[in-house]
């Protein structure tokens, strides 16, 4: 089992990543009072909530279900956690316990920030996206309607418990959209993970612990770092954005849950690459292994052909980062190198979109 | 115009008391970008939203009004806030400016906590209670159909201003519910203050604005003290919610909104006092004089017949305060003085229910 700590003075807490479930009262630890309420939903609940009530012996466990899928992130949702907490008459003292993906975590979170004006949770990531994402730095919400995570809170976790042996049980498909975030990873801070991730695909698609664990802990360790700089996104968090301006804008046109948020993201990064190597900020060969990376790691490059210039502009425009009218874009300037930047000429921008709705081999040259 | 402030490290912040709106360049000094949004409510922007505006001569602001009353303090309203947010493209810099009562201010407060994770918010109080109370301390949120402000967040504003020139247009019933929770920082910690009432009460019902003005200024200077103390409500901040736990069972039970707020903060104030000289700890002169200040102002101090002991219990369970099943009271040991306690004998509790039904003259005796 490896440890490391989000270092954000009195809401600092550790992640543990490994066997995690499996040791002796590790979860216990992290919980101050005898009541807890695991918020899971229909999928995972069936395979793991009885590892969770295993290591708790000794608590008041009462559990929640939500639908699974992005779609059912919303306020409505959200309702039906605050229902069940003061149905069965949970205080203050009480800790939420998220025992799945970026949905259940991104919402138990918010829920324990805003239940009683804030109760502590803890975060058990079962989806791989989760535990090198979501689950860390404190982001935590809903969707709106007209635009993703518009509203929530940053709420810090007591622990993160990223369970290496949960990820075997995960749909290819999921696996795949967890990759896109490591890549991300690499591609904003960390030429030499990149490279390691390019020798190392095939090991992590086949889900090979080592592998895994690698790939969890450094993730986990560039995020930490850039959170512990700066918790409430005023600066440099932004660059952990790169290719989700793009990406949410592919996840909103489509109706959340059509694409998972790692696929959008992963096509949203290359578009990211394309735009920067427009820009003259990136040469094209950074863009080349980016996108033959991403194809590697069986994710999607190619951009919905039903989206119009229109709609990414409109969408985009209400991202979380526009300042002053403008939308703001993470971009690199070099393998492992981002950066934040509003001045981005339209007709470039343009471009970028409709190439990326070209089949790979033709786009982006 | 009189000035104080609110001593929370960087989360401080003044509360200007007076004549405010009309101080020229005061409400702008606290807002950062250009971008404002108004929330007030049907009743209150058709008088005061043209000052807001005139005051704001440079910025770009639009309004949203909600619709009047503690009823509508629930998820579903709080949700047309986000979309007109969303449908008007705010952003991260957009300033809330609460202009209305506690529910304008508890809810434009949780917006602004909640939206794009964290948007400035500015309360501008037209109630006295409001004044008083709610926007002070950062406390906001919405009811829950199971029990009130169990959904929210601690928040603070960047500044808040009370006129106490609007007060001139406040209905006479809502006067006398501010006024409740004035006499409530004389019981819980200035027995000089709570004389003064007794002197000025007359004074106060008249509007007449000296006395207004001190009676808001020594109420926001106590409430500023305690949450500079306990901002989270970890100790000592729970005693400003004397009355609050009978209040909130009553407001409950009989339907948000049938009651105002302070008329059932009074009666569960005396209720308190009551419970306190039952348990030994009041004089009984103290309880008459609540019950004789409350009555001056126009106060209700009977509680209504409908309510069962069954409902009160079952209420004050799902209090905030409860800690371990046992239901923690804010109680009196003098004039001046509050404590919180969860160790109340279940025979007295009853016996206080029972009572607070009686007619004034024949109760607490």
């Amino acid at each position: 089992m490896k440890q490391l700590n989000v270092d954000l003075g009195e809401r600092s807490y550790p992640i543990y990543i490994g066997s995690v479930l499996k040791q002796d009262g590790l979860l216990a630890k992290h919980i101050k009072a005898k009541q807890v309420c695991v918020v899971s939903n229909t999928t995972v609940a069936p395979l793991y909530l009885k590892l969770i009530r295993n290591s708790l012996p000794d608590h008041s466990i009462i559990t929640i279900n939500l639908p699974d899928g992005e779609e059912h992130k919303d306020l409505t949702t959200l309702n039906t956690i605050f229902d069940t907490l003061l149905t069965n008459r949970q205080n203050r003292t009480t800790t939420l316990v998220a025992l799945g993906g970026g949905v259940v975590g991104d919402m138990t979170g918010f829920a324990a920030a805003c239940y009683q004006r804030g109760v502590p949770f803890v975060q058990v990531p079962t989806t791989l996206l989760s535990q090198v994402d979501s689950s860390v730095g404190g982001k935590t919400g809903v969707n709106h309607a007209q635009g993703k995570n518009m509203i929530g809170a940053f709420y810090q976790p007591q622990a993160v418990l990223a369970d290496t042996d949960v990820l075997l049980t995960l749909p290819e498909r999921e696996l795949s959209a967890g990759i896109a975030e490591i890549i991300k990873y690499g591609l904003i801070s960390d030429a030499e993970f990149f490279a390691w991730l390019e020798d190392n695909m095939d090991a992590l698609l086949a889900c090979d612990k080592q592998a895994l664990g690698h790939a969890i802990h450094r993730s986990c360790e560039i995020k930490a770092e850039v959170v512990a700089q700066d918790e409430r996104e005023g600066g440099i968090r932004a660059i952990l954005n790169l290719g989700h301006t793009f990406g949410h804008a592919i996840e909103t046109a489509m109706g959340y849950g059509v694409w998972l948020h790692g696929e959008a993201v992963a096509a949203g990064m290359l578009m990211a690459a394309d735009l920067s190597r427009r820009m003259g900020m990136l040469d094209q060969s950074v863009v080349d292994r980016t996108q033959a990376l991403l194809l590697k790691a069986k994710l999607p490059v190619v951009t919905p052909a039903e989206i119009t210039d229109k709609q990414y502009l409109s969408l985009m425009s209400v991202d979380k980062k526009v300042l002053d009218g403008k939308i703001r874009l993470v971009l690199l300037k070099g393998l492992g190198e981002a950066m934040v930047t509003s001045e981005v000429p339209k007709v470039l921008l343009h471009k970028t979109i409709q190439v990326s709705r070209l089949p790979a081999e033709q786009a982006r040259r």
